[in-house]
């Protein structure tokens, strides 16, 4: 089998979802620190980002098909439910994700208060309300069940994890997260873990 | 077997995936021509948007999860290939459809050309280049094989060709396909489709 190489900096968010796929499943790997838009970066993703994945003759960019990829290509525990309508909720929660809770969690509240000098904070306080509504969706979603998608945990999991752990390193993330008992348990279940422990380890 | 509905005008892109998804696997379904934004569609996705799917108790939103659902819960020729590295080709294109192509071609490119009084032309311009990049990568991934992910369809061929029909019918579209020679056989094969011809039929 030929080695398994995940390129980009483990202080991504989604590059943290691979890891964390790549430990459940206990797959052995390579891990690449590249940072995005480095020509290194460019030859494997037409947009210079991160993650990507090689693996023989297999280039894969887009974390959902990375993460996708991982699990059908390996032996090991499956991490998407078998059932079609269990698997439907874990989909529609990997696009809730991508395309409501992404960009306003990492892309502006945790980047402009971890990594900007200057804050926008204008920018911060409007995006409040966009984080609220999915994260009372994602709250009431993990009051009937363990995980996201099923009793047992999936690849929406580990998407959503290292996004609000970043987020709760902030004063809107605490904020945020106040209330939401749900998340707060299903967090630290899922820190528990040892893929967590791995993934999430000071250095990283 | 409870009916399937799907909910969402048929003038929505993202809507004709699921329609020829579901044409291809021969689905009895009914389909409900709900618009964005109406108590209707807010009731059945916590943004307004459209399509979504019901079925028995199972409400759904988001294409992906939508169109995976149609191919993973009905008999009929599967629309994912079996081949781990093909299946990730094709979760690849569908990702990079709805990250890179889905805003430029339909939000700004279509809406702006043929549903605005007033078309932003500056907004048009600049966004050509986005345009340009991910159509390039498909016309060599086109080069390669019959349809995106395989030799034969799959759900990555029906989410893309709704987009590439709307922009077709642009000033813009008719330049950025001029020379996509593998693109433009495709769409030709995909319209010769049974479910083309029912999906694209001249009122919807």
């Amino acid at each position: 089998m030929p080695q398994l190489i995940l390129h980009g900096s483990p202080l991504s968010n989604l590059v943290r979802t691979c890891l964390l796929a790549l430990n459940e499943k206990d797959v052995d790997f390579e891990h690449d620190p590249t940072v995005p838009q480095t020509p290194e970066a460019l030859q494997r993703h037409p947009w210079g980002k991160i993650p990507t994945l090689t693996h023989g003759e297999i280039l894969l960019h887009e974390t959902l098909a990375i993460i996708n990829y991982i699990d059908d290509s390996f032996s090991g525990r499956k991490l998407k439910p078998n059932n079609p309508s269990k698997l439907a909720l874990m989909n529609k929660w990997l696009s809730i994700y991508l395309c409501y809770m992404d960009n306003p969690i990492i892309r502006v509240i945790v980047i402009q208060r971890l990594l900007s000098k200057s804050p926008d904070e204008n920018l911060i306080k409007n995006t409040i309300l966009d984080v609220e509504k999915p994260l009372k969706l994602l709250d009431e979603c993990l009051e009937k069940s363990n995980y996201i998608a099923d009793s047992e945990v999936s690849l929406a999991d580990f998407l959503i994890l290292p996004a609000l752990d970043y987020l709760k390193m902030t004063n809107e993330g605490v904020q945020l997260l106040k209330d939401t008992s749900n998340i707060n348990s299903w967090i630290d279940r899922m820190m528990a873990r040892e893929s967590s422990i791995i993934v999430f380890k000071p250095n990283n």
